[in-house]
């Protein structure tokens, strides 16, 4: 098969369209016909040699997919060969085939193109383990000290006009929470807008823990979605309101910072940290279960939609890497094969 | 009623035995004739004046309390006259009387004396609602983010021998978690392995990052319980176990300090913060509620026990202070009137 493969670590330069021996579907596997992948911030640190795949992972790119069903390995049952599907991987995605878990793969939903799908596996795992399982939704005894953000909330989204960003926008509307987003200029934010967030907030031009304080009578958010880490640590706990929960995703503004105890104390506020690929196939597995229950119907009656910003023939993964490094697009960045 | 003064902030000897007006029960409060009190760490700060009461709280020391009910406010219903109960206070213990809220009032457990079950709302509490709450035990929806603790799984405990770490211990082995403990001296951690904790760690002359690492086979601890806030930061993530939650209660080692978020993210982990005293009546009735459902049926039946290092007259609490800030005891001072 044809995959793209990393000649060395680098730029987007470095990623090339190459043949590569087919994969296998191994016990417990099932085997997709790749026809959409999604690019991931964690895509371009691992193409920079600084995100290695877990053990056992495909060498190549690609957290998420979209294809049909191509074979099943040894005990799995519940798929049918050439069924529409998508999954999330821990690898190897940026392929014509990929061999993924059984417990990983979710069906196509209603009202949504096959090539579509392969925006929805990263981020609704993402956003539905981070935010709303834990409290009262918990399904799995493995998935912990979660958000568990709950209808009137408030919940502070950074980045709200990123793949992530764009469906922690939409979940959190859907179950009745408040919304208030953080993002890079006018645009942006009408998007968000657009897509149901209620506080606006341009991170160029405003403080995001006063904009957050005057519009909640100085409550602040009961759950923020991070991707920033270090660089927004401090005020991110000031913007947190009582039995606040920070929830971590990302760390692309460092990774050591000071933290006041005493703050997050008196809020009585917690700070979790937490990364999808590295968990175990059973945390994983419990993770797209409940996405299945929880947010395949919200997308099936057309609550959740996918969003999209371009869509780029694989072989020019090069080109949508940049785009990503550019932040100038909104939304996820599909690749065909 | 007498009840003990600060005459003004400073050491020990500002406590002053006077004769101040006697509390009423308002609505939905009980009036109890105080048998017992019971030292905290907080009343030390109290008394130097590093802790303010909260809004509405009384404004003499003592965080819990045992003794008879005098008197019922209005609308309150479930306790007679006379009735032998112990109490979850917001201030107000060291006195001759007290007035408390309804649902931070707690029965005398079968089998402890009226006087030693004044060591037992603080600490149960505390415990209870940071280490068992949460997780699938959630039983209110205004506890969040608590550390789950679940049988199989490892606590760290640090300062084992105090009153919150003796109680810690107890109720971590009777629901079937193994029990690491920090103390300083053989004799303290002899008396926390007579409770029932498995790794005994000198904190004078072991690094708990590496004993801990050692007796784990290299996992680290599901939960830490830690009162010394900045001082150990670094080193409880360090000895925190992927999916690990950190929950601070005391800030004994300051209030500051560096958190890598790197480490925070790869296992997955959590650092949560709280107090109880500030905590709204809804929630600290809901873990009394909670602490009376799991905890009380435990120690009736005799596997826990409340740790009573000394009993002293009420009168004489500036030595009990004294003896609480040399850390020679183990387990809780009691104030009898």
């Amino acid at each position: 098969m044809k995959a793209i493969t990393i000649t060395e670590s680098g730029g987007p330069e470095v990623l090339s369209w190459s043949t590569v021996p087919d994969p296998v579907a191994g016990p417990g596997e099932v085997l997709i016909d790749v026809v959409a992948s999604a690019v991931n911030r964690a895509d371009i640190l691992q193409r920079q040699g600084l995100y290695n795949p877990p053990a056992g992972a495909s060498p190549y790119l690609g957290l998420e997919c979209s294809g049909h069903v191509a074979a099943l390995g040894e005990g799995v049952s519940g798929w049918e060969v050439g069924q529409p599907v998508c999954a999330l991987l821990s690898g190897g995605g940026y392929a014509e085939k990929v061999a993924v878990p059984a417990g990983q793969v979710l069906p196509v939903p209603k009202g949504v193109s096959v090539a579509d799908a392969a925006a929805l596996p990263e981020v609704t795992a993402t956003v539905w383990s981070n935010i709303f399982m834990g409290g009262g939704n918990a399904t799995s005894s493995n998935v912990f000290m979660v958000a568990g953000l709950r209808p009137g909330e408030t919940l502070l989204v950074h980045g709200g006009s990123s793949g992530i960003g764009t469906m922690a926008i939409q979940l959190a509307k859907a179950v009745g929470a408040r919304v208030a987003v953080t993002a890079g200029g006018k645009e942006k934010l009408a998007r968000c807008a657009e897509l149901g967030a209620d506080i606006l907030i341009d991170y160029r031009e405003q403080d995001f823990v006063e904009e957050l304080r005057a519009a909640t009578d100085g409550a602040g958010a009961d759950v923020i979605l991070d991707i920033m880490g270090a660089k927004y640590l401090t005020r991110n706990v000031d913007a947190l309101a009582v039995n606040g929960r920070l929830a971590i995703i990302g760390l692309q503004g460092g990774v050591k910072a000071e933290l006041n105890l005493a703050t997050l104390l008196a809020k009585r506020a917690a700070v979790t940290a937490t990364t999808l690929r590295a968990r175990p196939l059973d945390e994983k597995a419990a993770i797209v279960a409940a996405v299945r229950e929880h947010v395949w119907p919200l997308v099936e009656a057309g609550r959740i939609q996918p969003v999209v910003h371009a869509t780029y023939p694989m072989r020019e993964a090069a080109e949508a890497h940049r785009v990503l490094e550019s932040s100038t697009h909104v939304g996820k960045l599909l690749l065909t094969v």
